[in-house]
């Protein structure tokens, strides 16, 4: 049997002091990462820069070993993936928005940019409607997924890939109202075929949506194609799976090459079932738990708790299976006092028979400062973990 | 009201031990401090890399933003900066030294490249002598004021900007004596035309002051222009203001494009004053602070150590002000057991609501190397200030 790594990420996990001066973190009853953490090595690490609050993508790329700095993931391709469209290599992503559009002289004018941001059963009834009607523009196939309230994404799949510099399509939104949505205006000869798809299916959407009261029009923002990344397994060496729940981080798993598992069912107890299940079938194992993050952007702390301790709970069935190297970290931190991201240090851990352990007693933020790792760049985290799987040689002789 | 932001700049802050093992931060009683560390973010800062001992000028622009590696200040602008020369873009900045020479054979031969380090007063006399007789050479104006001992500034003031390395002149100090002093060598074409005008004014003031004792001719080094640097306010689009005694601070701040305040006095107690007054007309509040450097240079550190609890007891007026962010940190450090700047880490502290605090129960360095920050650039400062602040956008989605 080869080695096994596990990469638990507890989105948004890092937090601040809630109550009594005490982080989330430090108020859960963890009595399972506490015994960890004191066998452990621990530390921090900050997935894009100082100061630098990460989107999921960022954080998520810096935790696989990628320079987020250098490979960006654009908004079309972001939005695309939470919504659980399957990207091709010719697809292009665009994000859109309903919004409200009032006809004078025959021009559109943009009086809500949002359409009032109908509710979400709204936004799906109009998208099947769309998805119906939209039929293909030349031979150009149009995916497209309903979102939250007026979001949706949108994939371009064409019959084959597109060159460099394709997806350079400027934003429709005119960012305010009063004014004609804007052309889809090419920035790149590569992008003009791109544009003209573009405006062909604003024109089409126009008018099967333009009874709709309010969502009788659709802006379009962040043209992007699929980034291309060095598949995980080149770099690294390691056959990886993704055990997620939300569409997102399997996308930007799969961005990275790893294959995503399905299964049923939402809950933690069925993400370490399917853990046990695959096994044997992989090198790299990367575990997504959402709850600390949507916690934390409710501004929820309880909430927060509650899902580390459950964490905490399923921990002796991870360790049971006895991985050869296991990481604890999060994406980014996520305060329940700012209610969003941020750019705060995220605790990491790290287990293997090759650490100091004995410098934290517990699994929390002021914990970790006292650790081995330090305060490190998020991607340098695989290089450790390849580090205490003994999987990387000597540099120089 | 805008966002406040305070940086304050203990001049040279960070020390070793100089009694009992204590540094000159460890035995100040700082009651105030005290409690801001322990509510505070607290960490070191290396400003230009790990054994480097910077000098002022690169000290400053770290802690500014600016990666000090890349924009380099030379000694001649330094020099004008810190003896209160208004910097144009038009100018070449050059330091000369007074220097004996003997003449033989009617060649002026370097016996002395300090002309005996006379005094100030006596450089005074000589420097204001050249400024009334030098006149213009060409269409330039030359300015000249005194520094310590030997040391004066020159500006050359071309009537319009000079282009790329016009000032790329040879210094015309031997650095021995029994030989000649240089030729200012042009070492690009574009440099020609300073030359000659160095060339021209060594003449001038060599016959002005053929007849002095000890000072009968000037050395002159580091020719150089006015740094091409991004506005702080372009930047990190913040109004910031400088608040600082003496003529390099405010030199060096009004290279980046902070406003100088004029004001009366030379106390602490007067840039508090200060402080309040401007407090409503902008966003960033760089108050410079000297006597903890000149005191360390001196090696004297029961007077750092005074310098240190005067600014203690002027903290809580600055807290009233109620700043949404407050740093404090210094330059470079500057252990008076060295008497001189060092390359060791300088203590730095920042206050927010968003900050998990606790870590550091004084502002010392050893208690800052607990704290969350951790051991960080220099240059990452503002992007911490700004994230503070709740200044910076999140990165990718």
């Amino acid at each position: 049997m080869g080695v096994k790594i596990i990469l638990i990420v507890l989105d948004g996990l890092g937090g601040l002091p809630v109550k009594e001066g005490k982080t989330e973190l430090e108020i859960a009853k963890t009595p399972n990462l506490d015994r960890l953490a004191r066998i452990s090595a621990t530390g921090l690490h900050i997935p894009v820069d100082h100061g630098i609050t990460p989107g999921s993508g960022p954080g998520h790329l810096a935790l696989f070993g990628y320079d987020p700095l250098k490979h960006k993931i654009g908004r079309g391709v972001l939005e695309a993936l939470g919504l659980g469209l399957e990207l091709k290599e010719t697809d292009i992503a665009v994000r859109g928005n309903y919004a409200t559009v009032e006809y004078r002289n025959g021009r559109p004018v943009v009086v809500d940019r949002r359409a009032g941001r109908i509710p979400t059963e709204e936004n799906r009834r109009i998208t099947e409607k769309i998805s119906k009607e939209i039929g293909k523009i030349d031979d150009v196939e149009v995916k497209i997924a309903p979102g939250m309230e007026h979001r949706v994404a949108l994939l371009f799949r064409f019959p084959e890939p597109l060159p460099e510099g394709s997806d350079k399509v400027k934003d429709t939104d005119p960012q305010r109202t009063g004014v004609e949505p804007l052309d889809p205006v090419p920035e790149t000869p590569e992008a003009e075929k791109v544009a003209r798809v573009a405006k062909e299916l604003v024109g089409r959407v126009a008018k099967i949506i333009k009874d709709e009261p309010r969502a009788n029009y659709m802006l379009l923002r962040g043209f992007s194609k699929k980034p291309e990344l060095e598949s995980f397994e080149e770099k690294f060496g390691l056959k990886a799976c993704c055990i997620a729940v939300y569409p997102m981080y399997k996308g930007l798993a799969s961005l990275v090459g790893m294959e995503v598992v399905r299964f049923e069912g939402k809950s933690l107890r069925d993400q370490i079932n399917v853990l046990k299940k695959v096994w044997e079938s992989y090198d790299f194992f990367f575990l997504h738990i959402k709850g600390t993050d949507s916690a934390g952007e409710d501004g929820d702390w309880e909430r927060k708790v509650k899902v580390i301790e459950e964490f905490d709970s399923h921990l002796p069935e991870i360790l049971d299976l006895g991985p050869d190297v296991l990481a604890i970290t999060g994406d980014h931190s996520t305060p329940s006092i700012l209610k969003s991201h941020s750019w705060h240090p995220v605790p990491l851990l790290i287990r293997s028979p090759y650490v100091l352990g004995g410098t934290s007693s517990r699994f929390t933020e002021r914990e970790c400062l006292k650790g081995e790792i330090g305060i490190i760049p998020g991607k340098k985290i695989m290089n450790l973990l390849l580090a205490h799987a003994l999987k990387l040689d000597k540099f120089g002789a």
